[in-house]
């Protein structure tokens, strides 16, 4: 079955990842995934949270935000309405997750990256896709802080992290989902994989109907396909064999 | 090896499900999950969310909330900070989803159900164990409807549901964490699961160390077993056959 | 004249008073009052109020709310609309008032008590039912302190505080309104009184007509009849003489 | 005993009331009590609250505010904090309450009359001050109304409505407290009343010392005495035998 | 052409500044401008916004607000909408901005002078009118604090400073615009200058037609024209030759 | 004197503007001005604001957002803080001001068009820089409206508009001034021309010394002259003649 842009059913949108491409922040880095555009910069500064001061350790965070007009209609901006809504905070709350389980934070001394991730344009998929740039920007930023002896020894990444949405869309599971494909989803699933394979998060959900163990394994291994190509574009722009 | 309270690895907590416990509420349950306490009721109300109105057909939805002394120290009331945590709604999403899945809201006609989880005390799974109350809440309230003639046909429910907490401690997969195992768990995770053994949600979060696809696979069987014994105890209760 | 649940002018509801309820307050007592139902909880933490730090004295003070269906109708969270509403913040001044009245916060160093009620369910007089039941969780989290040598001398209590609703009502004045009766009382009165007989909080409000000094008289001659009552109770449940 | 300023215990401060100062509104009246100021102001809006819609009856309500700096040391603004404080709250309930106990809403037709008390200098007894100065405003504003044929029938006011402060200090009951007596006083009072003498509204509290029903009662004779003076002087105003 | 209150084009309306008239603030001025009439309080206190911490420099800043009846019909409180306004935010930052212009912040030593202008009748110009206000209130307050030995050397006023708006109305510039006159003009500009006729703002906007340099022009000569005579005001009313 | 950039006095930075970069809104521009890059994005939408419902005519208004890490160092987002801060407000007040300005909203029907500038990055002059862009987009969005047949007769543009920064560094008057000059100007002005060279907003302030007429007058000169530059580039890009 041939999917509305073209594509097999476990094969990636085009993606593309460019670094250094802001003037101020340490790190950066712009991934298209098909017409999905997120902006990624990663910021270093010298405070930590309340709850880490005194601890020697740093931080990893990330924030997440949509522009008004990333999507077919404008949306409301969020600060219009006072507070970011639950989809926001549970997206940015990931982002960072995912980052922590791949950076020694202790290496930091008592300093925070936040890594901003806005989407510029919004085609399905945006949370894994700042996952997957968010990695790149913020290797980016540890690289800047190496070159100034600002860590404690050598680079703090205990490995690579990438993300990808699957999903049952008309009954069959696909790789990567474009928007108007996720919205006719029955089962939607985000994972986040490490470098070496191994799972870091798996968020999956019956949109429609609730789905099998059988299903959820072959979910799982269109997701892994994909990642190990992501996790291959990542290392080819940032130059790590 | 034994765990901190005596329990098998594979053994749920003390499980108790009162029903009609609430003077004015159409439908209400209190759960007990060892130490774990969450007060479930159910509202039906004459109106829908905006977005569904004109639409014919009703809504479910949740809010879950925690009395500020139902954990060790004291937590500020989320009405002090002015909005709820991203925390809070992130839950009471997953709640909501959860209990869709199950009911045909187009019997409802417009109104809304809304499941009211309040943590009276909190001992770990609070969120798994507010799914597994709210279900017998809502399934009372859906009777109240059946016996004034507001639905459309029989009891719009496709199945039942129930969940429960697993997670990776000290390099084990155990069942239904207390809190003092959830604090110290290298993976977390909460599976919601219909009465027919579909999969309706998967949360899996490492928060210490990755964790391979055949650990992924162990804790799925665990939760599993736990959910059976769940939807045993709800229909005990409720008095399904 | 008999009340609509059969009882006299003069008569309290049920009432009942549950220590020693919760696992992790310092003190805390669910109240029963008829069908009015509130939990408090008394937490001690090592902090007092920016006003008096310094001070080497602690405070006491009361935080109030109601779980969204306590009422007959399911009410918003206050959450939800980013404030207390003005009558909470009403309310819980006059309880945290109320219990200052009768505890030498000198003697308590610079830590704070915080009594939070929760109105599980409401059926009039929840506020002078969570003063009656503050004062329980309260001393109970002084005996606390007591038996860890926190406390400066002798346990602080100058004395006991209850407090309780009267009103006239078809041009009666009566004992402790229940909803119904409150909803068209045309004087609503709440007392707050000491152990000795001493008054704390007088306030009396025209909803309907105004009132003669002498019925301002009877119902505080009732109010008084009502308190004795429960301060037998306060007594008998904490086993003081 | 002579008091601070020299006044008798029994004894008002300086009272003056001035009426139609504003250009636009349509009531007003500046009230001075010694230095209290407040500015009283009464708009007519062809508007209901949600909860009076099609009723066919009218609304009387009121606003407190304090400029920041009509006290001793300059107060942030409210609207800095985002949303009205407690006391303002209970204090904008308490004038509203009073004006409707002696106005007929029902003859307004579905308007309402918004009094907005603005304090623009503070010594003490600015809430009762509010509500004597509030009734002159909203006097003229039913007058203008009447003018226009806007009443169903007469001027729809049952009665005349003042209050004034009592209090406890240095042991002795007195009359009209300034701030200084204020804030050191034991028991504090506030008293409204009718014209014809009945009581609309008791609130006393003990900030000190719990107090008998004896000084409850002398509380009251002096308020009573106050309130009085203070409907003469409103009666004397607007012109009414 | 003559206006609709008779005056000249390039007439100010009737100016009245009144000092000293409240019992707590450090400097004072009741401003009028025709029906326009703006309460300026000038608060000394002990303290500096964040940033100037440390910088053994003090801070002028503003804040403005309107009654809510001091408009032809009664507008909500901007504490309802939990934030100022944008057109508050604009004119304290501009009224703020034009005080700091005349004064060495330098010579006040770590403290805030807060001018608060309340505006308790609006009939037009009252961001200017509380310019021209705000300066006499500050004076006073440096005054005050000169008298205490409070600054470091002589009164800090680099100059004296007053504003004034101007429009182009029915195709004539015009100087000084009531409400009505504000509200069907094509051009509204907000000049403000110093006693030495140097420029500190100059805010004009097209509401309806683009105007010319000339047009311009001729604006800021008509508002030169104005402020002299409130700059000769201000002279006199603070006894300055 | 040659500028930090090697620019004269009276020169532009490099501009560009790029149209239709947008998938989904209906106009676009990337505007480009040296290292300043604001994204403009117009939406067309089948609603107005409430105070124009039923007037026939349709509206035009802006919003303006930095990117946290458009800067220097990396910026809290608004929506933490609650609201938009001042100085937001004020820049999209003033684009909307200026797009109105030059269009004829009766032609839109009951439409709004918004258009929101997001800053990219910024260096300097990101106000003055949306209006520029805005203009693009708008046009755009205009232009599809035409093609839908969606507009009352022709293009409802009755002008170009564009707009730059000017001020006066190190005593000299300088045309477009980058962030490191802005941060030093003793006075800033922004200044919104349209394409007959007519002034539709003015705002000169002083940030340091006072300015004279002359000043005043040779700032308005240097505007002038780049914004007939920019009006060039927007009628090349948007292919007018």
């Amino acid at each position: 079955m041939v999917r509305i842009d073209g594509r097999q059913e476990n094969e990636l949108r085009l993606v593309s990842l460019d670094r250094e491409i802001m003037k101020h922040a340490e790190g950066s880095c712009m991934i298209w995934l098909g017409d999905t555009q997120v902006l990624c910069t990663a910021s270093v500064e010298d405070r930590v949270p309340p709850f880490m001061k005194g601890s020697g350790s740093g931080w990893v965070t990330a924030e997440y935000s949509m522009l008004p007009r990333a999507t077919t209609t404008r949306q409301q901006r969020e600060v219009q309405k006072g507070s970011p809504s639950g989809r926001t905070m549970e997206i940015q709350r990931l982002i960072g997750r995912a980052l922590r389980s791949v950076v020694e934070t202790r290496s930091l001394g008592e300093r925070t990256i936040t890594v901003d991730c806005d989407v510029i344009q919004a085609d399905g998929g945006t949370r894994t896709a700042s996952i997957t740039g968010a990695y790149v920007a913020l290797y980016d930023a540890l690289r800047w802080m190496q070159e100034r002896n600002m860590l404690r020894g050598a680079m703090p990444t205990f490995d690579a992290i990438a993300a990808v949405s699957v999903g049952i869309v008309d009954g069959r599971p696909m790789l990567d989902l474009a928007y108007e494909e996720d919205s006719r989803a029955a089962v939607d699933m985000n994972v986040v994989m490490t470098g070496s394979g191994k799972l870091v998060e798996i968020q999956g959900t019956a949109e429609g109907l609730p789905f099998s163990r059988e299903q959820m394994n072959d979910l799982v291994d269109l997701a892994e396909r994909g990642i190990r190509q992501l996790l291959d574009e990542q290392k080819k722009v940032l130059g790590i064999k």
